[in-house]
């Protein structure tokens, strides 16, 4: 049975209610309760389960990145609007005093900080391109993460989160093998999702470009076709969410990392993410707050 | 055999030589290599099922935590040179071509953002207290943890990262009981350990006060045994690293949030965190950077 509402506040307060989402002051920054985290790990397992053939090696990295690449891959002139920035105090004994003082005064304290080398990540992939610089191995490489992603877009709609984890898979090499890659996970994701009872579409999509020229940058990459979607209608039926996305690159990344193929030709990038936030606030609203009584198909696929 | 250096250059080195560490250009923020990782999991797994009869309750937190906690609860008294200060754009159109502009000339651009709402996470226990508020259930409450915590303090040193993962458990309830829970984990963290054959030593320990008026907090902090570590050496037998700690911060967490026993009695809090990274380290650095080597016993704890 689909639902047959869809309302941001009210599903909130339903999740609220159920323990399965935790209010914080954060908008975008609520806790998980028990149940949230073990449908989300085991829809985690889940891919990871039928990505196993593909070998993709593991990495992880902390959800902090240096500064300087968020600068060099022109982060801040597309989604300046969405970074974090993360600044420090580097002060003598004076200082401190002040800014204490300052904290208990409750005034604006942040002019005696200065910034760190590093920012918040952005997207799970980011930190795997420098790891790829140079001439790849016969055949590219394929490369799994997941991580903590930030994003500054505080709301009280419970799938925009301004932090939220990225299942990622990464894959570099030749071109056509990449392009060709990205577009059978599309397949294989769609099949997935939709053993999972969800009512998945699929459809171009763009990244949120940050003001008139970025809708130029959104326009030509809808045009090349090169940001690819997964929905499923989780707060509203007729803006359904996107919960999964696979983004060509080209040569963005490789360009920047300076990474080629075996034999020095040029090399592509591509990735597709899972956000497992949104997957699981899919399933909860698709099958309903109390897992115990999802559909038996479903559950024997996540709790097998 | 016990190692027989302690070289933190050389330790660093042979991690990275391994592929358990991949470096990247921020101190203190390596990538983490699959062997690495294969071990920390199991690691916190054992943690767990070690603690499974204790009935932990599991919250998950985002690694993002209100500005206005960590002002209320006196971190940047204590502890200003660790703290991560998020801040992000608010601009418009014009202001960002000037903030691309500035990123493209390599100028300095952070007086163009702004405050977030968020501050990065210093402990994983940080987002707990405030779910305690009001009256306990008889008896208190038990909570379980793993996150990731920011510290801006880059090294070159393996065990000193700016972002790692802490697992923690959180006990509120009487005074008397939370000191005993606090005092028996202290002896079942030693004795587990001991069990995976890690060289350990206890001992009362201060958190790293900031200034003058810092040295005088962490005197008290000692006198009054509030904070003990576990430590192992691993880049310096003179030195050993703390792997573990345990904390009785008595009224201050249930002071500041309204936290009280079923009956209206004062609450106290204790909490006892694992680095997971470290107990990572400390392992390799013990038994050697080959896990498939370990002695028996050791594999057998942690991949039963």
């Amino acid at each position: 049975m689909p639902p047959t509402h869809y309302d941001p506040a009210l599903f909130h307060a339903e999740l609220v209610e159920a323990g399965l989402i935790l209010p914080t002051t954060v908008k975008g920054g609520y806790g998980r309760g028990a149940v949230f985290e073990d449908i989300l790990e085991h829809f985690d397992t889940l891919v990871m389960r039928e990505a196993a053939d593909d070998g993709a090696e593991p990495l992880t990295f902390p959800p902090i990145v240096a500064r300087q690449m968020i600068e060099q891959l022109g982060y801040l002139d597309n989604f300046p609007q969405l970074a974090g920035s993360v600044h420090s105090f580097f002060g003598n004994e004076l200082q401190a005093r002040e800014l204490s003082e300052r904290v208990k005064n409750g005034e604006r304290w942040e002019d005696l900080l200065d910034i760190t080398e590093v920012m918040l990540l952005p997207a799970a992939c980011y930190p795997v391109y420098p790891v790829f610089s140079g001439l790849l191995p016969q055949g590219g490489r394929l490369v799994t993460v997941k991580n903590w992603c930030y994003r500054h877009e505080p709301s009280d709609e419970p799938t925009r989160l301004q932090s939220f984890r990225m299942r990622e898979f990464i894959r570099v090499g030749a071109p056509d093998a990449v392009e060709a890659w990205r577009d059978g996970w599309r397949d294989r994701a769609m099949a997935l999702l939709q053993r999972l009872g969800l009512p998945v579409v699929t459809d171009v999509a763009n990244d949120p470009f940050f003001g008139r020229a970025g809708r130029m940058m959104a326009t030509s990459q809808r045009e090349q076709r090169l940001k690819f979607e997964i929905m499923v209608p989780v707060i509203s039926e007729q803006n359904p969410t996107a919960i999964c996305s696979f983004n060509w690159h080209q040569e963005h990344f490789t360009g920047t990392f300076g990474i080629r193929q075996a034999g020095g030709e040029v090399a592509h990038t591509a990735c597709l993410g899972f956000g497992l936030e949104r997957c699981t606030l899919a399933l909860l609203k698709t099958h309903g707050l109390r897992p115990e009584a999802w559909p038996a198909e479903v559950r024997a696929l996540l709790w097998p």
